[in-house]
């Protein structure tokens, strides 16, 4: 029951109201797999360039993140500098230096491509479907995306959605995607185009999930402390495959606590910049998480 | 278990991107009346101007809404015209004439100064607290206030909370009240003055509650049409309170459900102007979006 991600490896600079860090470990890729690791095996197809950290590739290779797919190529690696305000719902960009990333054709290595959970993060809509060209037959198959991709390659973005089975976004990208305000009926617009299940991330504000005709409404977990919200909507892509790649049958039940799962993990990244608190977690302070969320959600 | 409310009674004149109303029923205390009138008799002090049109005093008397505490007083009735934008949480007012309500001086007719349950809706905490000293021995206190009470009386509004149990009131308010940014921080921070129960009330993001140690999160019944969010916090404390006044003992357990009616009775509200779909609203119809509601929150 494998999982595999296709997405960026990155060295990110952020600054929040909270503090500042220069260089740190990032990109879509990596929030994912840390997350998912605690779950199962994950392997990476992605690309950095020859000025990436060694100690970078150590630490996946600890975690068990395969990174036969991690090609390494001339030049440097994809770097992003964004900062935030108190509203931590909207990074503004500072630079995107895409340096190898510009010319990244995923090539997914032959024994990859029988994986059976696919999770394509957002990469432009072109590699994604380029990448499901290539797989065998994966069982289940989510896709992420951004604005820069719905206004410039919307077409190519549906056609990748007709062949996903869940299309992760967060609230402003399933408005701007659909011309519709309100995110119940902007969910619904979604899944006519192919997806049967949408996943619309609103921040702190929590998840609205629609799988079928059945909605699904989970808050945000509390939190005391919000360090820095970077990579929160990929971790909670990793926690929600990473727990679904380990169930037997996937029904809405098992979707559901996927959810949550992808919520716990996300409420634990944003805890501390980068990966960093990540790197600290323990699959015991997951499930104490999970269950004082179980605790602090129920009503009868 | 009689219900007592101390609020305002007014003509409103509402615009929203939906639609727009003029000189509709409007006031704290009708939204609370109306929706706690769905469970329990509800006794209503407040104050009107001899222009208050009679069909509404028939139509109180209708829901069998005690109106022995509603004092006509000469002059005009309390009018407040506002409107909102597609950011439906924040109301610009246009004006606000006081005209009766700013010689209101509430007094609690006899027969109703054993009300076990009192809603201190959003008036000065000067008559809060006189009211409060004409009650005999209520079980069940809870209290409403705004922005500009906290900015200018926040003192006043501090013993006022000394006597209460529940204490409700927006995001904005729970910031401004404390100077803390994170609500959890916030609602422990009034917690420490004297409500036993913080209610904080984030519009279409839900609820943060918190009794004891104990946090309660609740997402708020996603709409598909919401037409105008006036009167969502006083019908939110309605339903809430009236849903209490029916339980034998009141534990932890009842006080979600209560939260949990509140959400389905404010939710109900917003779907129409002033108070026309509570008009409409039977209970079963409450009973089945309070059963939706479950569904759609429920993960295990």
């Amino acid at each position: 029951m494998s999982i595999l991600v296709v997405g960026s490896v990155a060295i990110d600079s952020v600054q929040t109201p909270f503090g500042k860090k220069d260089a740190v470990l990032g990109g879509s890729a990596t929030y994912f797999s840390i997350a998912a690791s605690f779950f199962n095996k994950v392997n990476m197809v992605a690309v950095v360039g020859e000025d990436f950290p060694k100690k970078y590739i150590t630490f996946f290779k600890r975690r068990s993140i395969g990174i036969e797919g991690l090609e390494i190529a001339k030049g440097k690696t994809f770097k992003w500098k964004g900062q935030y305000d108190y509203d931590l719902n909207k990074a503004d960009t500072i630079y995107t230096h895409l340096n190898v990333f510009n010319d990244f054709h995923p090539r997914i290595p032959g024994r990859l491509k029988g994986a059976n959970f696919l999770f394509l993060a957002n990469i432009d809509p072109e590699l994604q479907y380029s990448v499901l060209s290539q797989m065998d037959r994966p069982r289940l198959v989510a896709c992420d995306s951004m604005n820069y991709w719905i206004a410039h390659k919307k077409r190519k973005l549906e056609k990748v959605l007709t062949k996903v089975d869940i299309f992760l976004l967060n609230d402003a990208e399933a408005r701007q995607f659909t011309g519709e305000a309100n995110l119940l009926k902007a969910a619904q617009s979604i899944q006519s185009i192919g997806p049967k299940v949408v996943v619309i991330k609103k921040g702190e504000h929590g998840v609205l999930y629609l799988s079928g005709d059945s909605f699904f409404l989970a808050p945000a977990y509390p939190l005391e402390s919000l360090r820095d919200p970077t990579g929160a909507g990929d971790t909670f892509a990793g926690g929600m495959f990473g727990f679904l790649s380990r169930v037997k049958r996937i029904h809405e039940s098992s979707m559901r606590k996927a959810v949550i799962y992808g919520t716990i993990l996300a409420s634990f990244v944003v805890e501390d910049f980068s990966v960093n608190r990540l790197l600290k977690l323990s699959m015991t302070e997951i499930k104490a998480r999970y269950r004082h969320f179980m605790q602090i959600t129920k009503f009868s």
